[in-house]
């Protein structure tokens, strides 16, 4: 099974990010994570995304804020699918790292999710993994049933509820 | 080999979809290509959706502008991945569509690419076939090596222009 | 007497929409809270909406943020008034719920109200159904006069502060 | 039946507000429109609002740019749904009018559509009307039903042209 | 000499307003406060600003949040100027109030202060006052000279401090 | 009479400050214009300003764009009332003027009009002469009966056109 | 002398840097230009800005457009003073260049200029060599005074013009 | 070896500029950091510009908020490098600072460094004087490896650490 790589730029990205890491353990897919900076260390983000696909990597995940470069860096060096997660923290409160991130030059495309939604990085590595895994496309479905299931509760626990 | 979908909201988005078919032509991806509306024909999308795994598909995009839900719709129905392709119009001119596109509810990932960026939405889905495709990652890189290439020829010819 | 259908996608905004709810209850106005997503039940919002007006509904008021298509969703199935009640929480904190909700295709309108304005939903759906209610228009004029009243006297009392 | 009322800050609006006009008059529902501006004629404004419920008035559609304070000053002599429709052309193109217009205080809703979107402002003023009206209800419907045959029939179109 | 009117549309903006009542009460310029609301009581407001001129006033400061009407409300009735301060407090923390302030149609102008710039508000409507009132110009000349003062001292406090 | 100041800081702003011009000549008020820059000839503007009052001006109107300093910087050596005309052609189309402008510290006012409001830009500055003018109001006051009178004129018209 | 680089991103932004050229070439200052993008050609973006000081630059200027990496990634491989030169074209029109360009991390400045502001980028790029070259100053120099000269002129032919 | 100015508006701004004295002091660079104002002491701003190259500086950083004019009116008056230090506080939260201070017209460039860039701003200054002082430009390459090698080292415990 292929590995979901998740990179960040700063060591005090970690709680951030670690939904991500959480939910790909919990569905059991391998996943190492990295420190890695666009800018601080730009030769060793370089290198690990240049050779992600030789040594078993399915998809990157990469975690960056402000003028969030970390992902377009990753994508500049490999073909695997590169999923952006842009951080909350600059001045327009992750806007600013959301559009630093989604919007890539033709040629070079990244896979952005919501500015914080490390957790749905995660889903979005899995289902990316999935299209030719059916066991793991089986839990993915599994998950959203879950989920139909609780919100079903929910609702009617709310018509108990006096106002 | 997995086919790709294309589905648009509206006859006229045709237009600025079109990069995505070619570019899918250009790598030999099979794909096709689809109107259908999350709110005029919500019916439509949610079948198609639901079964566009068992129907061979591997990835989805969905191009929608304005409060651009076709994406969310799709991925509402699907554990496949799914790529939102934010189209201008509305009235912050993309950004609009791109926001609701992006930031989707946990447990329901989109990924989303840059607004008008057709392209890059199919080079993604090409990416996320790759990862199990040897074939179709060659032929992505070749893509980039073509494109590094232009660069360095138009750099040498600048050198030789007058200003 | 028609009722009044609120709906949400989450019960984390249960708190949010209880205004609205304590605004009908006063106005002695028949009401439903549910809880349906448009993402992660969208069936159950699908099949509610569809069924609203034969289930004697007047109005649907539907509360969401970040990429809200919940009042989209429930307006795609019906020709009642849906009431658009944008949540903040999102990445601009609300005017990307607005936007998304707003911004309808020609042909699906949405009334939308201020993000977080609860209490305004419920007397936007109280002022639809008081076009054919007599009793209703009087209240709800009578609630206005009381409000004028309420500025006439803390004018009076700001006159006898001192500064 | 009721009548909608469609009123507008200037002459210049009149385009803008044209496929309001249309929508009501091809469904059959009696409209009376104005010119009347909050900032320069305030008086009409105010009088024609206080009256409108009496004068036969089921809904009122306000039309207005920029600082558009039109809808809320009608709002302000009414208990009938007011619908906003704010029109493009001030320095954010649009969405100042929106903000405007739909951040309404406590106790005054106005119901707001998208910017420009004049038809969806008649269709929802007819949505209102219909909440007791069967015959108005079954022709929207109908209406709903024929924009979804038009895109099945461009779906179909589509797949038979060549890319 | 003339008065200058403070008003605001809610009893809860005493507290943003008072640096502008302290401001005028220092200079010794007469003032009044009210509390009128463009959209719960319009009426008021509207008398309030149409009689202002006669009534001894040289301008009025207008407070107000959200959809900021009340400036305008008031300019619709007055030819005196009408000072704007827009408060925070809306989607776009008083961007939004400040756009609905600001974008006056031609012909109904309105001098808008910073958002919550209270004080300045007062001192605008001072300087106003002082084009034709020698003695209040020097007392806003001394007032300046104050200021720089202040600035000169805090310069030379700063290079004694240690890093 | 005391005069209006018209300060730019351009030749190509001439256009969109010449609204401004013409409607102080219509008005009878006598006038200066004058291109000075807050940063290519900033003594010329801190000079200017410095002596205005005594130079027999009651109101200077400073328009500029992008980072729009030139009314602070005219507002930072007088005590007279300094209005702010931003211009458009800036990264947010004149927003960014708009704040640059309307910003300022505690201490030194500036009276900000709408992006590109020249002409109400010069009504004001009237408004703020006619305090203690009593010709100068009625010849207001007129202007605003002529518009009210052509708004009425017109929605009379528009009741005979069809549609 | 030292020597300025003008790095670009693509063929395409030529027309953009050009007035950057031109004014360097007025100056007398030396210069290169080349193109390199980011994301298409990283490593020889990176090995170019690595050797920049060894081979004689005392100031690189990088354009770019949308997600605007190019300067970040120069300046992560050097300590010479980078000039981000942002370049319109973007969703948000340049500001989402510059907000990309800007926010760099602590410890990896880049010097930010308007977006489009390719003059203002050569000329900071010549005050910084100018830090240590009187001759090089004293043009500078020069140049403000012509800048200065050139407005009084305009200002004395507004004088003459009719209104 | 050239000085350093650090300029800000208000005594309030010295926490928010204390860490570019701090880089400054432990790279052993001189500088003096001053308090003077655009709008309170517009003098004193302009005479310590225009004398700043004679009185041994080799750059500026100006520090301000709101309608940060300061480092605009410093450069107005020198052709040293002036970087803007935009700082948080204003209606956009910095936004407004940041295009405040960017924004300058042709011929009057300012170097801008991220909204609260403190310590960037002090390095921006110091690579700027490196271009001619080998051993500060070794001094900041160290700086840089320090920093790459606090990653790498963060990076490992990661590796170490549970999830």
């Amino acid at each position: 099974m292929k590995k979901v790589a998740i990179i960040m730029g700063s060591a005090s990205d970690r709680e951030a990010v670690l939904p991500a890491a959480k939910q790909l353990k919990e569905l059991g897919v391998p996943f190492e994570w990295r420190i890695m900076s666009a800018h601080r260390t730009p030769d060793a983000a370089a290198e690990f995304s240049a050779r992600a696909r030789e040594n078993g990597f399915g998809a990157i995940i990469a975690a960056a804020g402000m003028a969030a470069h970390l992902a377009g860096a990753a994508a500049a060096r490999t073909t695997l699918p590169v999923i952006a997660l842009p951080l909350r923290g600059g001045m327009l409160d992750g806007l600013d790292a959301l559009l630093a991130s989604v919007q890539m030059p033709p040629g070079i495309p990244v896979a952005t999710v919501a500015v914080g939604g490390a957790k749905n990085a995660a889903l979005l590595a899995c289902q990316i993994l999935s299209v030719e895994d059916k066991e793991l496309a089986e839990k993915l479905d599994a998950l959203r049933r879950e989920a139909a299931d609780t919100i079903a509760q929910k609702d009617k626990e709310l018509q108990r509820q006096d106002i």
